[in-house]
């Protein structure tokens, strides 16, 4: 039988980054790409093998029509992407070496995507053949529509029993349509099963604070204080990452279950390729253990596993296949040469 | 002594062109560098060696920064440049081939210059050491605020005498704010000296249509009737191009004080290598000509052939030099190697 | 209702080509794409709107990913693509200019797609939702088992009642594998609704010569040979070439429908960007146009200009829309910037 | 008197890589050179200022000549490679980074190297002038043909007098032809002076594994061994690699001469710029220290310096100098900029 | 008030460096751009700021236009550059990695700036609205109409009471034109007020040895004798550089004001970038400490943090802004993205 | 028997151009290769299969180094090739299109070939082995040091009987070593057997001018003087070029061999991909007819149809083939793919 999809939802946009560490200032060329957050986790779970479907909406342009063909080309399901709009959103890359940082310019307002409005999306076709769906706290911080979208989506899929992951994500240089975070995002997470939080988003969007020093517990503490809140939510996973340099990170990851904090081991990644979509490299991956290995140890580790591979990956995308996750998960980071 | 400057006044775009005739939905890098017509005018000026100043707004961000060295490095003065607003705008460039036009798709929507409001810039000191001032008809068509400024510096170079050009280049696709093009056009018509005006803008900004059918006729008629609207404007230039295909045009101009309708050989240009900027080039040319020939003429002339060289040049600004663009006036055009 | 697919069925190779007219000994570098006859085929189709579907078979590598990944960026669909066997297919291509023509060395022996069996393809469920199955000379050319499976393909799409087209394509270099080409493509050509054919090809399969001299009445005497020797074919269309060197050619075709020789007008190409398939983006219109007007001329017409549009695109497929044909068949191939 | 020449004999391949960490599926171009085990040691060679021939067989093509001009720029005598056969092998490296291991494609199947026949060359002509002769395990491995040719060069070289070398480098990718590599491989290395074996070489083709369980022990044991199954080698030497990862290698050396075993410094290689040929780069410089310096102790330095510096040039062959080598040699690895 | 300005004096080169580490027998492109020592001083200066002019000679020809640009792009006022003379020096940079140095192969005799002859540069008309000039051991070492020039500046400076800094900077290459470096640099450095000096430079120019062992103690000895025998010197100061490898250095600073040896933290830098301009990157930001925080310490640190970022930076000048080198100096050396 | 070879001897530069018709001003790379007048002759005849030996002389760096290995990847024999002297020559080239000319900014003074002494080079040896020599009126214009070495050359090889032929080829910017065209040519043509020579050069180097007005007649009277001053000399060759733009040239021959003037047809050549060194193709065609065919007319039609390929080819050096050129002579010009 047919695999049911992994549904994501989210703005693409157009990635134009500067070549072999050019600064913007000297750039002659940008590197061409495109990418988001949630489409970024479609593509991983493509490339894992798994079926996975993107929902946006983009201009009715040739921007528009190269954004789609990129996740096609990988084998995400696009046939709910809407057209329409003005633009397409765009972020600059810089990208940093050794003790300069990767700087980000967003070029992101009024895009086709901003301008979605509720009655858009018939999340009841959308989700006709799903199984989880997934969505980040960038999306309800672009625009009320967006919001407005993601709470129609989380409900359809709560009534269709589809799990609901989200990494909750707080970006402040964003939400400037008029809510706070605050009045935005309780409601949307109420309806989560599955969500990706730091201390500092769980700070900056509920307000919750650990109520204990170390390390570990400071996590469980947090991590009880949301599940208390929003009962439906199971499990709470986070990657901690360590900077030595732009070009140098360490990076582990931790899942609380309600009942253990289950964590990974550190992994070293220098260098680091492309460190633009870590995060959503992670999720994939454990998006994937859950439903391949019903095993919260092994999504866990194969999520950081997956996340270590992609600072390896140019572009947004985890391109990583299962076999090479697993051969990180069996201790292989020696990078020694396959023929 | 030292020679007075050129002062051009418009929005610069961040022009990001496929190579190698790709198409947008093919290209994995963008060719990047920043124009706008009134800006290219001022560098093809300086590559002429007349001071010219670019008055413009940037993002002050790393692209306004790219944007202003551009102007600076070909020897623009940018000291009157303002910094703020959300973003620059950006053009993309699809370059075509044979019969495969070039197409051009425009994100240029809220730009930090069509956020300008008229106060912000001070046009007595801009105009302080200038001799010529030049704008088009892009700028008002922009926002109410380019509009309005570009209405006071009019105002500002006629109390001060400064020579005032315009290419009222009527572009239908903006002119979006609430005014149409000819409730605000006719009167910032009426401060200018020199316009660049074909038939059709003719037509579409004021309703002047030809009283004649031949070509000089027709064209003399217009160039009459504006005249008559306009008694301030004492020359208008204009340039016909013949498409081949995107890879051939012939170029002609002519140029009408009122008195005779003088005209230019007709040149071939094959294969182009960037057709952008053409106008401007033509434009550039013809105010160096008033300024070190006054000789109708010959600036004509010199325009037509500074233009031609244009579409021998990749980006937006033409780089050609008083000796090159002598060379081809010379009837020089079969492109021997120079040694 | 959506609309019924077209299928194409062939190799598709790797296509490695020097950038910038190197040639192959000067080359640091070759730009890299996929295709194949067929496959150009419904890329085409694909970009103009009808759903495609490419059958073929890749080698279970990072090569074969890579040509699916291709075929589904734009938008073909690649459901029954098989993997396995040992290679892709390889062409290198070094572009020539002026009087230097391009060149093409084939290492395309043992692939993956040459050792395809009879049995490999279900092609009652490959045709579940087609209208037409577009297939080449080439194929047959390639192997027994290619020959084999398309045979058939072949009666399977009579049975279903499917139009069949195909470019019967005479390659001398090809047919190695102790099968002569008359021994093998007139039962296949039997099952074809629709051909294309020029002379060469009509005398080097079939030993059919025309009857009469001149150009119009010696294509009319073998078209009708054709049309008596194989009754269910309807229509025989062709295109005609003349080079005036690698970087200028001129183009126009002609149809024969048993009663009438269509024929069109002569277009010029030049500069040529990229001459490969070109053969292929003209069946690709003229099926689009079989299939979307119910006119034969109509469908020439498309045809011819989508080909001639082809030539100023990259890489081996026809990315034109429906829209950009239109324009040239209304006469407008003088290139002018779209804005 | 002129220095008499290295010869080596080995197939040599076209090497696409992907630029810049690209994965394969991402790459839309490919970086072009060519090269082979015995070529990189021939190619090295001549850099150190030897002369050195290289025996192969190419297609009479265009890849054919490019292969033979890349050996011929670094001065390699290519006088005696043959021409004919139907194509050049060819393998696709996607370079790693970090906990990515570089991946390779190999295509080399039905080369016109794997068509030698044993009467194809003439080897009393080609050691006309020879000093040395070098092979590795990776020729008899592709055909019989191959190896017979292999057979018949030592047996002549045997004859005259050349010191013969072998890499003896067993790959279980290859040996596909019926012949298992202990059917082959004992023969040819009983004609050898000197070879590289590791402890898996020994066991894989030999059988032979070590009876002491400690490092050193564990080798000397190994190499007892080997020389007491073939006489007439005098030498075995190794290299040790310790990968911390894909960017990050540790390399030393070890020599045994039937009495001492010979060690070098461990050195550090980060980041590595091009890791294959590395083992090439070894034997070039051990075979130059051999030839220059009669101490093994200094050639075994100077091959393991010489393959350290290899690391950190792009494409197959070591290009450094005597020069760059000694100064490695002399302790300087801090890199310090030469003016 | 309008700041004044810093002006340095000194030969600008094209430069012409290797991509991607390729080895100059490898290169078939080479990366272009212009630099030389004092130039990124200026340049540097300007980003951080402060208005910068610079003075130097350029052939009348597109290269000299180039070299002209470049500096004018990023903000440096090149009114005073003058024009004739032959040829412009030129610079080949073979970047190295890990083990491999980079090697720079000069090509700059008879350059325009080394035909420079004394009343060329009229320094009083430079120096109008100075503050600081800087040069550097390079210029007089280079011709002795060079080293004749630098004497008037001084002179003129000293006569204007501006600030005088040099790098003294012994490049033993150099000074071929018949006077020793000893015969020409005391009389220059007598003119100073702050230098930058090694203990290396000050044996080589000076003769002057350290009376002490120890690191500190050496340095403070030497810089006595300095001062003792060059009493407008008030400060020197100098970096100490760490070669792990050719892409990892380590960096610091100190700075001796007569009275107390001040020192900086240590900082590791890896991977190299670019590590040309390295040291022109310090004192730039050194002088900018100097003139804006008056502070010697906070100059220091400046300084070196400025030229840490430097080797991030690819050509020859360091493009940080203030705000960049102070997030390194309050200890942000971890490279996380910037949003 | 091994054929005999052709020597030439000349000045080898770098060559630097900008891609895709940028200009010197915006460049930021440069093509890299290495080529001269007789260089090129060596590097064309040694792809059309004759044994071709290169004298020139190299700095004794990397520079000289990639310039040796490009002769010798074409197939040149480099062993007479000295090292020594300060640099090597280059040359920048602005390529350009149309009506704008491509422009060359030469950087060769001081070269190591400048530099050469009669007594370096043994021409005795050099010509063991030689059938033909060649040279061109450019070395002579170098320095008095060359046009000794130039002198000695034609000397020996006049001696020894070899066949001497010259491009005498008048460069106004040079010959600037204190010598005048005319005290120094006349006596090497005296040893020359066949001349290329236009009327711009017979009139500049000789003063010969011709009698009569119309075209042939004209060049009959010139060659005729020529002859008659030279006795030796039996062949004088010459080409035409029509230059309708820099893209678009027309090209034809002539051959006066004291009693016929032969002709060729006219070429045209649309796009030009690169002009320079088609002088040296022509040439090097004429001497392979020469010595290949003994016939006049076919050596004439075979070097004019090797120049016009040539301007179809990157580079300086004709890359055609013997097969090549015969398809052009066969009439095929039409640029039809080569499969």
């Amino acid at each position: 039988m047919r695999q049911k999809q992994v549904v994501t939802f989210g703005e693409v946009m157009l990635r134009l980054s500067t070549p072999d560490y050019a600064r913007i200032v000297q750039a002659t060329q940008f590197d061409v790409t495109y990418g988001g957050g949630e489409a970024n986790v479609a593509i991983s779970l493509a490339q894992l093998g798994l079926p996975a479907a993107h929902v946006t909406r983009f201009p009715d342009n040739e921007l528009g029509k190269a954004a789609t063909n990129l996740l096609r080309k990988y084998g995400v399901d696009t046939q709910h992407i809407l057209y329409g709009g003005d633009r397409l959103g765009i972020y600059f890359l810089e990208t940093g070496a050794s003790v300069r940082p990767s700087k980000v310019v967003y070029d992101r307002s009024d895009s086709a995507f901003a301008a979605l409005e509720p009655d858009m999306i018939d999340w009841d076709e959308v989700f006709a053949d799903a199984a989880w769906f997934h969505w980040t706290g960038i999306t309800p911080a672009i625009s009320a529509g967006a919001a407005a979208c993601c709470q129609k989506a989380i409900e359809e899929a709560n009534k269709k029993g589809i799990t609901v992951s989200a990494d909750i994500n707080y970006r402040k240089n964003l939400w400037q349509y008029g809510k706070a975070v605050e009045e935005v995002m309780p409601e949307l997470m109420a309806g989560c099963d599955l969500i990706v939080s730091g201390l500092g988003d769980a700070k900056d969007i509920l307000g919750i604070t650990p109520k204990e020093a170390a390390e570990e517990e400071a996590h469980i503490s947090v991590f009880r204080q949301i599940m208390d809140r929003f009962p439906k939510i199971k499990k709470i996973v986070n990657t901690t990452r360590g900077s030595v340099s732009a070009s140098h990170n360490t990076l582990s990851g931790m899942l609380w279950n309600g009942e253990q904090l289950l964590e990974t081991q550190t992994y070293d990644i220098t260098p680091i390729v492309d460190r633009i979509g870590g995060g959503d490299a992670f999720i994939a991956g454990l998006i994937y253990g859950q439903l391949q290995y019903q095993d919260d140890q092994r999504s866990l580790d194969f999520g950081v596993a997956a996340s270590v591979l992609k600072h390896t990956i140019k572009e947004d995308a985890n391109l990583a296949t299962v076999e090479e996750v697993e051969a990180i998960l069996g201790g292989n980071t020696s990078g020694r040469l396959v023929r």
